[in-house]
């Protein structure tokens, strides 16, 4: 059953014209994470590799495509964790570089804390090297077509958030049983400056322990924060339940407790994995044995080789 | 048995001269907390109360009697939820004011968020018309004694923290059954500027659920985040673990899967309390049916009117 990675591509209702970039982008992500997966490296590199690849893809809330703030800026949590130690990396408000998820991962290896934030993150950036990239170059036309729409006096906001809640995320665990898990998002449209969502918030955005298993999640961070989704996910694993029925759990006693939808990817220490949402839909896609699943609505559930040609 | 309020002043190895004035600190809290309990307020309005009294008194790393950062500034981080709604508002890395907790609970009442951090949360403070205060007034002259001397060349930062780290934090139970927690801390001495811990993480510095009850945190932050210690404890007590034994499984479980010390206080809804540590002093108090409770060793459990002069 290992190595095994699975990834999403954000919960919620995604417009009909870019749910084909969205499938093709959660694939080709899973794709890439396993094939490091399969060269016997490690679940951290896998699920750091997929996140990256949906960063850098402008189709997902998170990096290149991340959705504006009130002020129109662009400000980017993102979080890993790895279940062997417990140890994990974030950063909450970064600004001005291309993959928060890369940064994470550096807080967690260089420095003895587990979030940076902001300035500071800027700071540890510049002071790792990481190269600082325009503001502009993470906007893309959607994501300032959207805002600007928000801002219309005939908006309305939830709505507009319903086009894209796309946080994306990644679980992963490799041939030596070690599971880690990445999450990262451009956040909320229309956020106040300096919001912090689930994403970097460990126990929310995402939890990994070698002896239980991992979650990424993704829906509305405050609801998710409120139940503190991933690691009540992993409760219900260590009471004994399956990574589908306490992943449908969790999201179930969201939706009841706190009227609220999203998604989640779940793996356990022998590979079972699952992809859960409450909301309309999630792009989501996994890899194991050398085949690719994958699917966007409720139900939905496709197979192909993973060496087949995309 | 209700309503109940419990507070700490921190986990750790206090030195000796500071004991007194943080028995003193919890025990004066408390007895504010109480009186706005015994008066039908709320426990939300309570464990403000409490934590803003540790936050403006020095003996406590929280507001006023911050430990100093990297750069010898000091930002803060807090943390407030209650359990009915699970709302909860947060700010981390903020700077210039004088109660961050304050600035945590406008988070939760006047925004659609849960968090806001650095520059961002400076910007909610003077938009709601919060003071700004200068950095000096936040520093007391013992703050900067440890940080020049944790600086020097023959310094052991390691044992330079555990003269304090003495994070603030408050749960309560109200008249109505309304369950609350708060938290407050400067941080680690040294942190890297941005650095954010466990107090303003939802699930590790804190947690309510009117349901389950209540737990406050402190401690080594990044070890508190690894096991979200706060829900932890309270997954324990949905299990049918007292709040006591519920506490000490939590902090077990800490000390053994990441090798790290701290303390709690905790309460369920039928107002049953506890304050475990697994350090070796925590400061606490407790008020319940007119009583006041303290401790600061291991075992130690100290009684009084609450109507006694103090």
């Amino acid at each position: 059953m290992l190595p095994v990675v699975v990834v999403h591509g954000g919960a919620g209702q995604i417009p009909k014209q870019r749910t084909e970039q969205s499938t093709l982008g959660v694939c080709t992500a899973v794709r890439a994470a396993y094939t490091i997966l399969r060269g016997g490296g490690s679940s951290m590199d896998a699920v750091v590799e997929a996140v990256t690849q949906m960063e850098d893809n402008p189709s997902f809330n998170a990096g290149h495509g991340s959705v504006l703030n009130a002020k129109g800026g662009v400000e980017m949590d993102a979080i890993v964790m790895e279940g062997k130690t417990l140890g994990s990396g974030a950063v909450s408000a970064v600004r001005n570089i291309a993959n928060p998820v890369q940064l994470a991962r550096l807080v967690m290896d260089k420095t003895s804390h587990a979030c940076l934030t902001a300035e500071g993150a800027s700071q540890f950036a510049r002071a790792m090297g990481v190269p600082e990239v325009p503001e502009e170059s993470l906007i893309t036309e959607y994501s300032r077509m959207r805002w600007t729409k928000n801002l219309a006096p005939e908006a309305n906001p939830v709505e507009c958030q319903m086009g894209k809640m796309g946080t994306v995320g990644a679980v992963a665990v490799d041939s030596e049983g070690n599971i880690a898990c990445a999450t990262s998002t451009g956040g909320m449209l229309n956020k106040m400056e300096g919001r912090v969502g689930d994403t970097p918030c460990i126990g929310s955005g995402g939890y990994a322990d070698n002896n239980v298993g991992a979650v990424s999640t993704t829906g509305h961070g405050e609801a998710i924060m409120k139940v503190t989704l991933a690691r009540l996910i992993l409760f219900h694993m260590e009471q004994g339940h399956s990574v589908e029925a306490a992943s449908d759990l969790g999201l179930a006693y969201m939706k009841s407790r706190v009227a609220a939808l999203g998604g989640v990817v779940t793996v356990d220490p022998r590979g079972h994995w699952a992809a859960r949402f409450s909301s309309r839909q999630m792009s989501w896609a996994a890899a194991q044995k050398d085949t690719l699943h994958y699917g966007l609505y409720t139900g939905e559930h496709f197979t192909q080789s993973i060496d087949h040609p995309h």
